[in-house]
């Protein structure tokens, strides 16, 4: 008989559109192990995190629309896995202050995306922490929080957030040094680094870049932008090295094995590049079309991630009023 | 007729029992405040801030209570203003974070009792930052919260914290910048420096010294206390100088006009130590009998602190929600 699964906790934090790179790198493999039977998963839209950048509420509230969609049209069940909204679970924010008065200053000035900005800072002769602000600075204690107050044990992260799982345990460790073991000490699961996705101009595909390919565009717009791709001007019967193609590449994460060897051997025969692109569209299409069609069906009826982000919230917020009492107890606030 | 008086609010560290110094330089002038009609006075204990330093949950329950008892007995009357504990209004903490976005880190790095403690550090070789949790280093922010979640128009407070009210100020003028006139940015209104107060061995009345007289001690312990204070070797008949005497110095604080007047002849004719120790005695005692007895009454019976609580959560609450949701839409969370 199977163990019982272990809890596995994501953030999804709103930032707008997430795109090709996001759906294939984290959207996809998160999806699939909330789907497999290991792990008994957990999403929440980190919006709070979000508003240590967003000062635009419109905005900020269409991104997390945006995102509940995305992941449900994806294929996220909200009956075999929870999805909540941060901001739903004030608990969270007590537990924040709790944490921060167990989390050493030191802690924080080392993490990456701090020392980050104050190197870009420094470099360009700004004050260390021009444009810092609090939210930034401490959002490592928040989100420590956020998986903390969950009793999570399994988070799963890319190599880069390696860290943040770190100053979750070093915090739930010094905790639990004071008061007995009150935390769950969680555990990092690493993501096996997928190939780097690449953009429009064979950068890695990133929003910093301007290369991105939305996920979810009308067919027409799809069309347009992989028509952008940039490809030499060898005609058609030139026979083509599908290892030196970037339409070639992005078409191998959305076909199947057959079409790959077909594909294959089509630009070793001499592939012209509009037909490549209209090839590579169908793929990448297929794979999204219905998703689409169920994004843009949630997206005009909003009433529906309402109720999946109610159902989820009424599904978190009873326990984490219990375990953050308890916690009270235990500091003697209570 | 009288204008609407102002809102006003004053947050009590729960760190164990006051003395005579805390007593007669901030209970005492707060509770008049209180009972004048120019104010519309809230108080609150600030449990969670004390757990940026207590551990020990015994002992922050603890405080929790003594300190509750001490500002009742002292005659804070909960039906004229409101009582409640900081921990009793979560939404206080969700407006910590939501602050947090719109406070720089400069600010923090500036503020003075940080900068205190990173200065004895250096001064000590040690690392600037250490033993310094995120709770001290970041409490300002959740002090602004405690003003500005309340839409407090005025905080009281003593010389040495001014610069909290400017912070304070500082991020609700941030915030409304983006979003409008949402906060109220409140004014300090600083008390006149009281005479400060000395202790028995003559420096300043504080716990750091070692030199306090605890304010609700059994008679007989204060007795005791007051006869240790440190006095010359004049016989009782020599003249002695009311001007350089610790003794009087604490009986003024304590005595009418006329007492004062008749002690100071005393003093001139030929007073023994023991004597003037008594008189002393007397009169701090006679200031403190009567609340003496009220607070260890309250703290024999708990339950009416529980319920003076409970009715200041419950006026207080209900406002908190009110005014978070609004910040809250007007982030975009919601």
């Amino acid at each position: 008989m199977k163990d019982k699964s272990k809890t596995c906790l994501t953030g999804i934090k709103p930032t707008g559109m997430p795109h090709l790179g996001n759906y294939l790198g984290a959207i996809k493999p998160a999806i699939e192990m909330a789907n497999s039977e290991d792990f008994e998963s957990s999403y929440f839209i980190a919006d709070y995190h979000s508003l240590t950048t967003i000062y635009d509420p419109t905005k900020l509230n269409e991104y997390i629309y945006e995102v509940a969609a995305v992941w449900l049209a994806m294929g996220l069940d909200p009956n075999k896995s929870t999805l909540y909204k941060q901001s739903d679970i004030p608990e969270v924010m007590e537990m924040n202050w709790i944490l921060s008065c167990f989390t050493s200053k030191g802690l924080m000035n080392r993490a990456h995306a701090y020392k980050a900005i104050t190197q870009d800072n420094l470099e360009n002769k700004r004050d260390a922490d021009q444009n810092i602000n609090m939210g930034i600075y401490s959002y490592p204690v928040l989100m420590s929080a956020d998986i903390l107050f969950l009793e999570t044990e399994v988070v799963p992260v890319g190599a880069d957030q390696l860290q943040h799982i770190e100053i979750a345990r070093d915090i739930a460790n010094a905790f639990n040094h004071h008061y007995g073991e009150v935390f769950t000490v969680p555990e990092a699961l690493v993501r096996k680094d997928f190939a780097v996705i690449p953009g429009l101009d064979g950068r890695k595909m990133s929003k910093s870049y301007d290369n991105t390919i939305p996920l979810f565009l009308p067919e027409k717009k799809l069309k347009k932008l992989i028509n952008k791709i940039t490809t030499d001007s060898q005609p058609p019967e030139t026979p083509k090295n599908p290892n030196d193609s970037l339409i070639f590449d992005l078409f191998k994460l959305f076909a199947k094995k057959q079409e790959i060897t077909d594909f294959d051997e089509w630009y070793k025969k001499g592939i012209g590049w509009g037909e490549a692109k209209a090839e590579l569209f169908k793929v990448i299409n297929r794979e999204l079309e219905g998703p689409r069609e169920i994004y843009n069906d949630l997206m005009k009826n909003r009433h529906q991630i309402d109720e999946v982000l109610v159902q989820g919230r009424d599904k978190v917020r009873p326990k984490a009023q219990k375990f953050l009492n308890e916690v009270k107890l235990k500091v003697g606030v209570k």
